[in-house]
């Protein structure tokens, strides 16, 4: 008998028909032989709902407290969904973040998993149980429960599989895989069979919605092979692994996919003095506020005097231009900044070994018209940042030069 | 400094800006210098519209899931009010019933307080905090949350009353206090400014929708004050209390009020055969249903046969007629209903010690045309089942004969 972790994501539990369709999807992966651990997102646009109703009551709301409105969207779907298995006749058990022994640390809203003690997710499972556990959710060292920010009901899933030696974790989303770009943009795109974790963790943050990159770095750390498949469909969908399958992988695929954010912003500080510790001051004050920074880029001296550029999500824009403002008056500059900003982003393992990649990538932009206002490279990707109604046509451009429409499923 | 507890139903947080307003009551206590906890029920129709989802995804769901279910509506209150404390500048946490360590046993749906362990509760107070609770809720022997059934958040406010010492319990509802007769049908029904704790429980029993009579018994045992007031007014409400002002009450008072209750059927089981025990096997099969009997009347022995007569509550009176059918054919007689009846009931405890209230009683309804259907009489109240569609009459020319509306109030 083998042990199966699914995941469903807030789409596929948005109403009573769509958990009577996931009932039955675990009920015949039970009727397989296998047990099951069933973790679950909140139903449909519930998050967004609370979230409003405490942006009604308070200016600024508390985290701990948002902690404890938003908890409560994965304890109404963890036991709806058990509910949903009785009334076929299965044994089930829903289990908040908390009782399933999900212990976490951190600050409230982006809580992370320190711990998972299975002892009652076993005994259930023992006892024949399907077992439902909220996602996105566990208990501080406080006894209060504490978020894991959004996407976090994938490392939910992830987190349990490794503690209980799962034999793969299955993410069911609204599509049916990783494809090598958004088939929305990009009709010819194709599903992805198999990706390293490395790549899909890349792919994630740069922005594939499918799956959270938090979980599949920590799916490779407990090396936990993870199956992304659509929740309405039956298809074999993407296996991530870093297993016996990744020479392979490394050998036949150069560029796995392109990906893209539209939820970029950039800021840049002109003419300000540098020296020593000129950057940590430019961003330790972002970061106490809690604002990421992306891409950074700065340029070279001239006259004693440097530009540095970086992007924030948008939603950040304002604030992030206010300090910068700040501090490049201080430091004999000014700030200045643009709020319409996509990212384009090139992935592969492949191209950690061969040069060249991100020469192709600016010259298929090019050969576009499309101007690039800043780059990013590491070893398995390439990143521009382009204004954003450009985004859409670069992606379309890109997976063409890439041949990725072409390559052999 | 004395500390109050509060408690605000349903429709006192019904939404975004009703939730403000409680904020808003509460910030004032607190500005009087009062030391506070409040507990919250769900907002509006939350716990409705979950049911509904639980109805939706199974034709029978387990008690212990729909508990799961149901505690999140209680959650999302208290975190709300929190907010909205936090935005008016007052430091205040949200507890669950199992952070706050609201103990409770028995069934799942129906549980009972067993035991309030206060120090989390109180040590927020200690540190200044307005401490919100969760009504309805606490947790079992097994770490699961549990809840205490409907009206339970009434009692979760007496039960934390009691364990703290508070000075006084308020209960906060849509009407301003308890009253003599229903305002909606009679006008000139008057508040009771005081009333006894028995007085009150046996109106809540009775039909009174005002307060939870469980947690009027709870407050009799530990001797809290209750004073139930409205939410959206500033009158004095109504003070339920056993104290001092009693022996005063006992002499003033004949009868506190007329009380209704609209939930009412009949089932009769005609004559069935009698003997020792015969009662207990009408009766246990109803009780390991979970159905509650309110009104029992036997009949006289006639050729060694009777009818049993008994009211249950309209749900369940289709499972009661038939289980009385079986049992009155295994007896020799037949079983039959009347679904569409009514109670009004005549409370006070001046009947203690005055006989002739029940004929009195009998006399107005029978000038009334109205025929009694079945009788109930204790210490301190009778009730008359009549037909439901002759209650509101009952109720009017019973107000008026008991001069309820004359009274010095």
């Amino acid at each position: 008998m083998g042990l199966v972790v699914q995941k469903y994501g807030g789409s596929s539990v948005a109403t009573a028909e769509h958990i009577r369709a996931v009932a039955g999807r675990v009920s015949r992966a039970r009727e397989s032989g296998l047990d099951l651990v069933v973790t679950v997102s909140a139903m449909g646009k519930t998050t967004d709902r609370l979230l409003r109703l405490a942006g009604e009551v308070s200016r600024d709301p508390s985290p701990r407290e948002i902690d404890q409105l938003l908890a409560t969207g994965e304890e109404q779907s963890v036991a709806l969904l058990a509910m949903a298995l009785h009334d076929r006749g299965i044994p089930a058990a829903s289990l908040t973040g908390p009782q399933a022994g999900m212990t976490v640390a951190g600050r409230y809203g982006s809580g992370v998993i320190t711990e998972v003690r299975p002892e009652r997710i076993q005994k259930l499972i023992d006892g024949d149980h399907v077992v439902i556990v909220a996602g996105f959710q566990g208990m501080n060292s406080l006894g209060d429960v504490m978020t894991l920010g959004r996407g976090g009901s994938d490392t939910t899933a992830v987190a349990i599989s490794a503690a209980l030696g799962a034999d793969r974790c299955e993410i069911y989303t609204d599509v049916d895989g990783i494809y090598t770009a958004d088939p929305r943009i990009v009709p010819e795109a194709r599903r992805i069979p198999i990706i390293s974790p490395s790549e899909m963790a890349e792919m994630a943050w740069r922005g594939a919605k499918v799956m959270h990159p938090r979980a599949v770095e920590l799916g490779a750390l407990y090396g936990v092979e993870i199956h992304v498949k659509g929740s309405f469909s039956e298809g074999p969908g993407t296996v991530i692994t870093g297993g016996d399958d990744l020479e392979r992988l490394e050998t036949r695929e150069t560029v796995a996919g392109i990906v893209h954010d539209l939820d970029v912003a950039r800021v840049t500080l002109n003419g300000i003095r540098t020296g020593p510790g000129t950057l940590s001051r430019v961003f330790a004050p972002l970061a106490e506020r809690g604002i990421s920074v992306d891409v950074i880029v700065e340029s070279g001296l001239k006259d004693g005097k440097a530009d540095v550029a970086f992007t924030v999500r948008r939603g950040d824009f304002a604030e992030a231009r206010e300090v910068a403002e700040e501090i490049a008056v201080s430091l004999g500059g000014k700030a200045e900044g643009e709020e319409k900003l996509g990212k384009v982003s090139v992935v592969g393992t492949g191209m950690l070994n061969r040069p060249g990649y991100a020469a192709k990538m600016f010259d298929t932009l090019g050969e576009a018209g499309i101007p690039i206002r800043m780059v990013s490279t590491s070893e398995i990707q390439v990143t521009c940042v382009v204004r954003a109604e450009e985004v859409e046509e670069a992606v379309r451009r890109l997976h063409g030069s890439f041949e990725l429409e072409e390559r052999d499923v």
